[in-house]
């Protein structure tokens, strides 16, 4: 078993237990907190997959599905409880959003996309699955109001091809991207930082 | 002209009057009507016909086109009389989930899908139209809040795989795994059945 | 440079600034208000390009990405002084819309489809730029409510096999259902005409 697929696996969870959490603020019933679940999980990857016209791999590797009903049904039974969890499933989501990111770069890479469309396609596999689940619950996406998120996933891609410029090995390729994904992501968080606004305070309080 | 032709058509109808009075509740002009008709009509099916990289049916068969756009004449003209149809029009839309989650599964095996996924591709054909056409009305999609609709649609994709694993005929697993769709839908509105809800009545009121 | 990329490019600034300014009204961050202005622009043409399953053009020609960054980076700098530029905007998106239009038609003339499709395909790559930006700023598409839009696509789309049918040489049909697009929906605005509605005024007001 293979970091990347541990990786992938807490991403996954992560994932999902977002997905049940923002289902259960719109008072979905079961079905609808699965599909929820379920398109925060994978609805990044399926769009890039779409794009770069690639099979889709949950509909031939059920590994993940598995692992997003679980995670699922944990966060249904558990949900009370979960905001003790909020600091794990932070991580587990910023290491899902590293990988993700690189695994959208190397997917747009081996298709023999432009450097530009690679980058995009590493924020798409990341950020897209909670664009889609923010609209299926009819909220405006968050990742487009506020939060160093997509950011920290662009700056992963550059980081992917400065280093491939560099002829550094692809195991090093992928372990410093992703660093700079997670490290991006963390000091956002802890100093509170977000994209310089274009707003006058007058204007946000309309 | 056969059985399954008539009941794709019935399907057709229903599900194209139901994208009409959606759109109407939404004061929406004539080109919005019309759209919304569609893709409650036709928008599950190319979803999943997306999913797994087929051609979608509607754009080589023009029929399915010609009759939305009969049926959402029809309900913008008699509108106001379309509430003495209400039975009707439910059976109608009840035989096409049915029939759509049977074509769905259907099309799953053909590309050599695991269970899992063609009993979700059925699904989807069935039941992603309405999702659609309450994504693009602004409304959280009603199938994940309330009814047993979705779930209906899974226990036929279910039906569908132990019959075939007793090596059911064909006809027979089609006729039985369509009745069950229909019979859960029946049974849960007659009784008014929902799945069960994990919130309390205080959070509900909220 | 021919006419036709000048127009693609006029057009692709067009629906980059409407996209931006829509984003603006949701008080959106700078990746938010890229992606807006991005979809804008490209939605359409992706849609199209998914459903016929062709390659997706702006993936693998950069020049729209580029063009789009720097109009949305203009009209962010310059958003208070847009409304003096809404003459322009306005005539750069019928224009736009126009040559969208034909080209979707054209694309599906290529691929074979039947002629119904083909101007279905034109409608999507001119219009669905706009309602997908509506959706993810969580407002029903405003094509769907007012304005002759969409209207005026599908005339230039009849316009082209009209004119198909007899002969006409491919420049002059290009031409000629470009103007007609350019026409209709020019008169609409200046003499405030929309599809015939079907509410009663008691009914708009709720």
């Amino acid at each position: 078993m293979s970091l990347f697929f541990v990786i992938d696996i807490l991403g996954t969870i992560a994932f999902s237990i977002s997905g049940v959490l923002t289902a259960f603020n719109k008072k979905m019933d079961p079905f609808g907190i699965f599909i929820i679940a379920f398109v925060t999980a994978v609805g990044g990857g399926t769009l890039r997959d779409v794009l770069i016209d690639a099979p889709i791999s949950w509909m031939r590797d059920l590994t993940f599905i598995y692992v997003i009903v679980i995670a699922a049904i944990f966060a249904i039974v558990f949900r009370k409880r979960l905001k003790h969890l909020r600091k794990s499933l932070f991580l587990f989501d910023t290491v899902g959003i590293a990988l993700y990111t690189v695994v959208g770069v190397e997917k747009g890479i081996e298709a023999e996309f432009p450097v530009l469309i690679c980058i995009a396609l590493g924020t798409i596999s990341a950020c897209f699955g909670g664009v889609i689940r923010d609209i299926l619950c009819n909220e405006i996406p968050v990742i487009f109001r506020k939060e160093i998120y997509a950011t920290a996933c662009i700056m992963g891609g550059v980081t992917y091809f400065i280093l491939l410029k560099f002829n550094v090995p692809t195991d090093w390729i992928v372990i410093l991207s992703g660093s700079v994904v997670i490290s991006i992501r963390l000091l956002a968080v802890v100093f509170h930082l977000r994209l310089p606004s274009f707003y006058s305070s007058e204007e946000l309080e309309n």
